[in-house]
């Protein structure tokens, strides 16, 4: 069930957790940050973790729709990558990126919310599965990079990408990748055709 | 400095990160399964997090000659992986692992043990680095996967499935990539040759 409150508990637990990090969101700290008293928490949710995984529906939907809309539109390899590279922008400006790191670090030493965060996880590895058969369906490279796999791997790349940027506090990883893809998105895209793959 | 008492400590270490948690491995849980008083833990180390860092420096060392001592050997890129899938098994099995995914995930929440982990870190990156420029350094490739960002990729792509894995409590997700893998390595040597880029 959805309402202003709520959802105002969620974006004050989307701050807490991009800005003070997973330890130091604790329900007084969230409910701080929204100007709300504790007590709210607990009327809407059934206790902190649910809260927290909440956040991660939250956030994910509303980022789903947005790379859902911009993936749609990208017919070649070089656009795809142009467009992945503003989507990450938007993300890290959002705050998005640090909950989704500091929710997911934290989870790790907290065996109830785990495979609930992976759960919440799994829509983004599909769509990483579907860009890719779009991509890769009728190609040559179809049969070598099966698209569940590939899946998989782009979720796990993000996921290792910015825990090593949260370990050391740079942010140049991502970016780095994204330059390093450029000349191989550019050679697929010679090598497919333009629209090639993107459109089968 | 070395000795047997050190070495003694940080084995007890490692045991209690794999098999307890990072959150769990105190000073006295430490001592408890090492079968020593926590104050000797203080004698030979600063502080707990000093032995943490002495933890990762020791399994990577160790670790580390074994990859370099099977990876050089490897010819072409079908060996490659599956002297990979088989060192994995090794790191899995020897708690290796899960120390080191307790260790990254730990530090994530700590701002004085995040650097000092990615710095004991970067000698896996580079090794990935070494072996993906052998590879591919010579072949119509070369241009557009530059080795360095491979390095990345690699060290980035093991830690977030290590994350996703430790998440659900499921170890699929490796096996997975390492057979979906098989067959693009088929092809990478069919058309750079066996021994192609690797004598390079």
């Amino acid at each position: 069930m959805r309402s202003a409150t709520r959802d105002r508990i969620v974006r004050a637990a989307l701050s807490a957790l991009a800005e003070e990090g997973f330890a130091a969101s604790s329900a007084r700290a969230i409910a701080r940050r929204g100007g709300f008293a504790p007590g709210v928490i607990y009327y809407h949710f059934e206790d902190l973790e649910h809260l927290l995984v909440a956040v991660l529906e939250w956030t994910s939907e509303m980022r789903l729709a947005r790379y859902r809309e911009e993936l749609t539109g990208a017919s070649s390899a070089a656009e795809l990558l142009l467009r992945l590279r503003a989507l990450y922008a938007e993300d890290l400006a959002g705050g998005h990126v640090a909950a989704v790191q500091e929710l997911v670090s934290g989870a790790a030493s907290n065996p109830r919310l785990g495979p609930a965060i992976v759960e919440r996880l799994r829509p983004w590895r599909e769509l990483a599965e579907e860009v890719a058969h779009r991509f890769l369906a009728g190609t040559p490279l179809e049969p070598v990079l099966p698209a569940r796999e590939v899946g998989l791997a782009v979720l796990a790349l993000y996921l290792g990408l910015e825990t090593l940027t949260h370990l050391d506090r740079e942010r140049s990883g991502a970016e780095a990748l994204f330059a390093a893809a450029a000349p191989a998105a550019v050679l697929f895209d010679s090598l497919v055709g333009e629209n090639g793959g993107a459109t089968a």
